[in-house]
């Protein structure tokens, strides 16, 4: 059987985490990275493939089956999204939650001959189905996401940017008490406080005054104001062998009832790696894509429009008798 | 708008479960119960619905969008899942799992104009859907699926056709240790007997002699054999008193890798009425039957066949807007 050939556009940590994902399928090739650097001097993690300008990629539409976007939601996708799915089937993993129906609306009105995964991580993505399938299997009842613990991109990149501050970096960690007020069926109201907590791990400027920094992360507004923070001053060596790597996970979870009788539903990720999980499910979903293209499937899906099927390696067939 | 009518086939304890769920449904009336038994003298739990022999079903073709069967595996639904695919839309929770890819193959045959969605429970079903999409997410890996605590009917039914056997319940329970097993990422190899034990209480006739029933049910081939069994002697008061639910539950886990990178996910259900929550995942799979009929897509169809957003109440872009 022939592969199925993917292009990677961006090599960022869920690009590199994407191309392993695609080297480690058995139904897959990597055709292509695609970089705005320099590509002479990008050097790939985990394959051989060729790396050539983001501009070469108009002329590869016959020997790319699906392009797998990894750049920013902020900027990147903005743009590229609808730029590549006119011409190519693609996933993203576009989670800017509040700009995804205006996001999916710019790539259907393009993706007219081919098939445009939108959003397929894991939250939005995974956890998003489950959210769905959580509400039809029991609708009587209660939603609730809890992120980490793990690394928050954005939240450790605004620490960075106050002055004084070397390198920082964020966990949002649930709050337990939270999680088992869910889990016995209580369903609390809970403001943002209430679930998570935010810790910083800070490397000071030497000559930095760290109670401002201190205050000036607790107070950030939106990103820090509304939860309790905790702030640890780190040497730049602890924070080098403690903290380099991106963890992350979550869980959703709903409880409810049918009648007087409480039913409760959980689904939980634990990563060790965020982007090498986040590209893992990418590469899953661009498997999807192939096939509803191939069968005629265009336009603009989400993980709510994909059946689960299209996303395994193994036959129809053969799921239903190995895995239902 | 107007509602999705419903039929239910079979009235035991899942047909009770659905009648409660369609009640429920905001997007869905029940219009009748078919029943084997004299429909005069079955008083419905949750609604007043007429009760008709199950022989008028055929007359009702126009006035029943979407039929819910509710049989047992093992002999009805074998023979009404076939006859009732040619007539009608369909759910089922057929879940003799060597014999589903059989009985799909009798149902696909005859469902020619009609939708018919299979084995849509919780396992198979929701459990099924989980192994699917974990092994997709995560390839390198391994999935485990632990039930309980919670009653087993075909394990109850066996201790009560023991002689001397006044009344029965057994519950199967996960041994904590092989989960723990199995969310430390060690990929443990688990037979039978380290992934569940089997707690059985037994209410015995007042000659009966208990020694004998406890090795009768400890030594019983395929059902208890291979397990560790506890029997516990109690009275028909504490068994009418506290073993009277039907409580159910279990996880599927997949503990894998990316590379050097441990990757986990979990899905777990707890409930206190298995066949209520049964119920209710049939009756989100009735709104996808109902949908994928009308858009024409017709055959036998199993939870790896429906996308999620055939299963929401709401429509795909109040889900996107909300849910994503």
């Amino acid at each position: 059987m022939s592969k199925i050939r993917i292009g990677i556009v961006g090599y960022g940590n869920i690009g590199r985490g994407v191309e392993k994902a695609v080297v480690a399928a058995r139904d897959m090739e990597l055709r292509a990275v695609f970089t705005r650097r320099d590509p002479g001097k990008l050097k790939l993690a985990w394959s051989e493939a060729p790396v050539l300008p983001v501009s070469e990629a108009v002329n590869m539409t016959d020997n790319i089956d699906v392009m797998l976007l990894c750049g920013g939601s902020a900027t990147d996708l903005a743009v590229q999204g609808p730029q590549f799915a006119a011409a190519f089937n693609t996933v993203d993993s576009f989670d800017t939650h509040a700009k995804i129906p205006e996001y999916l609306a710019a790539i259907d009105a393009v993706a007219k001959n081919t098939t445009a995964i939108i959003s397929s991580g894991w939250d939005p993505g995974l956890f998003s189905m489950m959210r769905v399938i959580f509400e039809a299997a029991l609708p009587d009842g209660a939603c609730y996401t809890f992120w980490g613990k793990g690394v928050s991109q954005g939240h450790s990149d605004a620490i960075r940017r106050i002055s004084g501050v070397r390198n920082a970096i964020q966990y949002t960690v649930p709050i337990d008490s939270a999680v088992d007020a869910v889990r016995s069926g209580v369903m609390p109201e809970l403001d943002a406080r209430q679930k998570h907590i935010r810790e910083c791990y800070v490397v000071a400027q030497p000559d930095a005054d760290k109670a401002v920094i201190e205050a000036t992360i607790k107070n950030m507004p939106h990103y820090f104001a509304q939860y309790d923070t905790t702030v640890t001053f780190i040497e730049e060596g602890e924070f080098l062998s403690c903290h380099s790597k991106m963890p992350h996970g979550g869980m959703v979870l709903r409880s409810g009832a049918t009648g007087e009788n409480k039913q409760s539903i959980e689904f939980s990720l634990k990563l060790d790696s965020n982007p090498e999980f986040t590209g893992s499910v990418m590469v899953a979903y661009a498997r999807a894509a192939y096939r509803m293209a191939s069968e005629g499937i265009f336009g603009a899906k989400t993980v709510f429009d994909v059946p689960v099927a299209y996303l395994a390696e193994k036959d129809r067939s053969t799921l239903i008798k190995e895995l239902m």
